[in-house]
């Protein structure tokens, strides 16, 4: 079915609304729906927050997209068509629908699981993707550190990943960026004393956001509770 | 010696001057100098044309920072003590310098090997990243292709790395983001069919500008000139 609506994926930026692009902002403006994910759990999106900053929502429709935090896949489908579905309606009625993704909409999102699941059941709609500043940007800005120069070959893998292969790819890259360690800042720890580059490592959360912390003695974070959008750089 | 100036590096984003961020403006707005890495053998600066679409330049100084493309150590440490010694007299002068990179200024950038020169002449200079829209993101955004989800394993490597190393990387990892492949891009193709992945892989040049290319058949690539500006990302 032809649809006269469009799907935009916006990404928003890392958290501070300076760093959203012209293009994100423009596109902002002209949704008739901006489609906001979020997990039961929050009350209110930070990321809507953000661009409500920046852009006038009034007389805009906003829609919720609630995709749990599960690893239950049965639960995570379900959800996922059911928002996929509230998307495709307003496309059917040629809405312009924004979906707003903190960094960039095709790096660790949820909106990615989104577009074939609209474009199965729209097979002729438009999807149109703004890309974002992604968290790995700023946070290599906030903490004044390239990500790589020249030859140079990043890694960027999440934290949960086991301690052998976590060695293994620290040895092989010069860069290597752990994602979501929150929960796994121990670990991180011992593999980083193992390999001595405690020392080459620096600790990075809430990038680009009034509360940014840089902490380049990761010693300092032993024990502690850590926030959920962390990260830590090794640089060799 | 304290100096009132103060170093912006400013990621202008890939290509598309809409991907400018807002900070990104309002930085370039309120510079007196615009630092522009150039080489010496391209007539016109691209990133400048980029900022000039969308930011009034008369009245800055406008300060070509000559770095020539060469592998020669001593030519470019040469070339790049003489920029960064540019860099240094405005910002002892108390001006604002934002020095423009395409891209994000910490990813695969010139400006990254000026940071530590500046800071050596002026140990307590002022120096702020202003992250932007790195060319991974908008190749990615151009495909419609997800660089990552939920646990996946990026690597992001320059392709002039060699034969079997590629090989391996590309077996570790859910996505492999393989950067500068206009010149290898035979030896790309071998790698991806003797690992039967030609089919998940995706060719990008200049994403997000006029020129921009998605290429799926990358056997239609054999043997042509291919852009500076181009990728290859592999998504299995």
């Amino acid at each position: 079915m032809k649809v006269s609506g469009i799907l935009y994926g916006v990404g928003i930026g890392p958290g501070d609304p300076e760093l959203l692009t012209l293009k994100a902002v423009a596109i902002l403006k002209k949704a008739d729906v901006i489609a906001v994910p979020k997990s039961k759990e929050e009350a209110d999106s930070r990321a809507l927050s953000i661009v409500e900053k920046m852009v006038d929502c009034k007389g805009k429709e906003i829609l919720e997209l609630i995709l749990p935090m599960t690893k239950e896949k049965e639960i995570l489908a379900k959800a996922r068509k059911e928002v996929a579905a509230l998307i495709s309606e307003k496309l059917k009625q040629g809405k312009v629908v924004a979906c707003i993704t903190l960094g960039d909409p095709l790096f660790y999102s949820t909106f990615s699981y989104l577009i074939p699941l609209v474009m199965n059941a729209l097979p002729e709609v438009t999807v149109k993707i703004i890309p974002g500043v992604s968290s790995i940007n700023a946070a290599s800005s906030a903490a004044l550190l390239p990500l790589a120069e020249a030859d140079e070959k990043i890694a960027v893998i999440p934290s949960t990943y086991e301690q052998e292969g976590l060695k293994e790819i620290i040895r092989g890259f010069d860069t290597v960026v752990l994602m979501k360690v929150n929960r796994v800042m121990d670990k991180v720890l011992t593999v980083l004393e193992e390999l001595a580059l405690k020392g080459k490592a620096t600790f990075v959360s809430r990038a680009g956001w009034p509360e940014e912390m840089v902490i380049r003695d990761l010693d300092s974070l032993k024990g502690k509770e850590l926030d959920y959008f962390s990260m830590v750089i090794v640089k060799k």
